[in-house]
């Protein structure tokens, strides 16, 4: 079962050197997730070959044009290809002020609905849920509200081991209690303890997104213990100033959440327009947190 | 003196097969007027190594995403990039209304001026004018209100014909009355007749930018015998119900248009995502008027 983000976009607001504004997708079985579209996100998509109309659920961090400046081009090209599928949005209220007026003024009405969640930057909610998978808002201290997100695998159910079943044999009904972690009641009256016919299924998996923010400890607890966590890194540390006056964070910090969080592996990525090398923001965060890798445009990161 | 326009795009309004949605660059000496700005415009600047600061003045032609959705982009980059020279901006009235609600929900000031001016999309006019070229709406019809751009070389000075001064000398204001088309009294009463020294200049240079309309013969006295046309060509003519349908224009129309104007050169862009091979196309428009070009990304046209 997948659960992999494909990374579109790695550049802070000036495109450069091929990099593209922040936009990412998480593919979670057959369900695609957008997070984040940055200018260019559609040509993009086409590059890796994902195609656009799979996606049913995007989610904008905040109102800073490098993270949505792709959305109108995106939903306009939905709606020319014909879609009616609806698609939820989660973003910033303001966002569908922005995307209303333009509407208006192409005079489009979409073919297809939108189902605008606004998200809450000052707490953090669950604000998606389906069988298979979570979303939370992560509060981020950015110059504007902005927030990250929490992608959590739903619980799956319990694996029956078939070496402790000693040629017992159930209904179809009766293991699906099992998976679910009940105990079984034959009708002789025995009881079969679910612990003594199944294994734990694997943990969760769990994605966090962390856009744009100044150096924040509070993201510890948010984030702890995540497989996967994407924290921005638009500086190196020797522009510390200048990401705390930017409310952005330098790859030192990006990795000290990671260590701090103890997470499982690191990407970072928002790079400044100044940097053409990344290597050494990565020799930099990896002096700290050793499994860091750059975000770098079409790379794949799987949780297996 | 160059008078020289570069693609930047020239898909209609899915970005597919490389192509990216309409943008121009028109370079007259040393100015640099970006003409519609679709989505990518930033990243498509930088591939073809245009420096985006020199740009001074931008003319959107409507308000459909795939003519502007990459200004905010610009506009931001520029920004970031520390410009502080005004910008003079040329669109549809609402257009200031979709930059002011951006930039006040990302909270930014720009630290340059953008000096704003709506086109009337009724009534042609000239909209600028400086020493070198003049710009003039050119009235489309297209689903939403829209203005092509026609670009004129101011007229250039009378060039001296040194083989007709015959050993004359003059002063170099008395020079400078030749250029302008004077005759020179001299100081002994003689009077040196204009139309005896000089040679006529080359006549202005012209280029038309109509970019989205339905088959309008009325544009045809607008481009008349204008160096070079772009005209839309969003459609083959087998598809010409669909074309009025939705306001474009078949290759076989944007030659027509050509033909009927007597233009010197046509170039025919905005193709729809159905065309992945532009040839018929090409060939479409050929059989009416021969000198026709695709509009190909990066591809310069040049008046001498």
């Amino acid at each position: 079962m997948s659960f992999e983000i494909t990374i579109l976009g790695s550049s802070s607001a000036t495109p450069i050197y091929q990099r593209h504004p922040t936009a990412q997708v998480l593919q979670v079985q057959e369900r695609f997730f957008l997070v984040d579209c940055g200018e260019g996100t559609l040509i993009q998509l086409n590059r890796y070959r994902i195609k656009f109309h799979r996606i049913n659920q995007i989610f904008i961090s905040h109102l800073h044009g490098d993270h949505y400046l792709g959305l109108m081009g995106l939903l306009s090209t939905m709606h020319l290809q014909g879609r009616t599928v609806p698609l939820q949005l989660f973003g910033p209220k303001e966002l569908w002020e922005i995307i209303e007026i333009q509407l208006k003024y192409s005079q489009t009405t979409l073919r297809y609905p939108i189902d605008f969640h606004p998200t809450d930057p000052a707490t953090p909610a669950v604000i998606y849920s389906d069988e298979t998978v979570k979303v939370s808002t992560i509060i981020l201290s950015h110059r504007i509200p902005c927030t990250g997100f929490l992608f959590e695998e739903q619980p799956r159910l319990r694996k029956i081991d078939k070496d402790k079943l000693h040629g017992l044999d159930f209904a179809a009904e009766q293991y699906q209690l099992l998976k679910e972690g009940k105990d079984l009641v034959l009708s002789d009256g025995r009881v079969m303890f679910n612990k003594d016919l199944t294994q734990d299924p694997p943990p969760p998996r769990r994605y966090a997104f962390c856009s744009d923010t100044i150096y924040d400890e509070r993201l510890i607890d948010c984030v702890n213990s995540v497989d996967l966590l994407y924290h921005e890194s638009t500086f190196l540390e020797e522009l510390s100033w200048r990401a705390a006056e930017t409310f952005h964070s330098t790859a030192r910090q990006a990795a000290t959440i990671a260590k701090k969080a103890n997470v499982k592996r690191l990407i970072i990525g928002h790079f400044s327009a100044r940097y053409k090398n990344l290597y050494p923001m990565l020799d930099e965060a990896k002096e700290v947190f050793e499994n860091t890798t750059l975000a770098l445009e079409g790379d794949r990161f799987s949780i297996d």
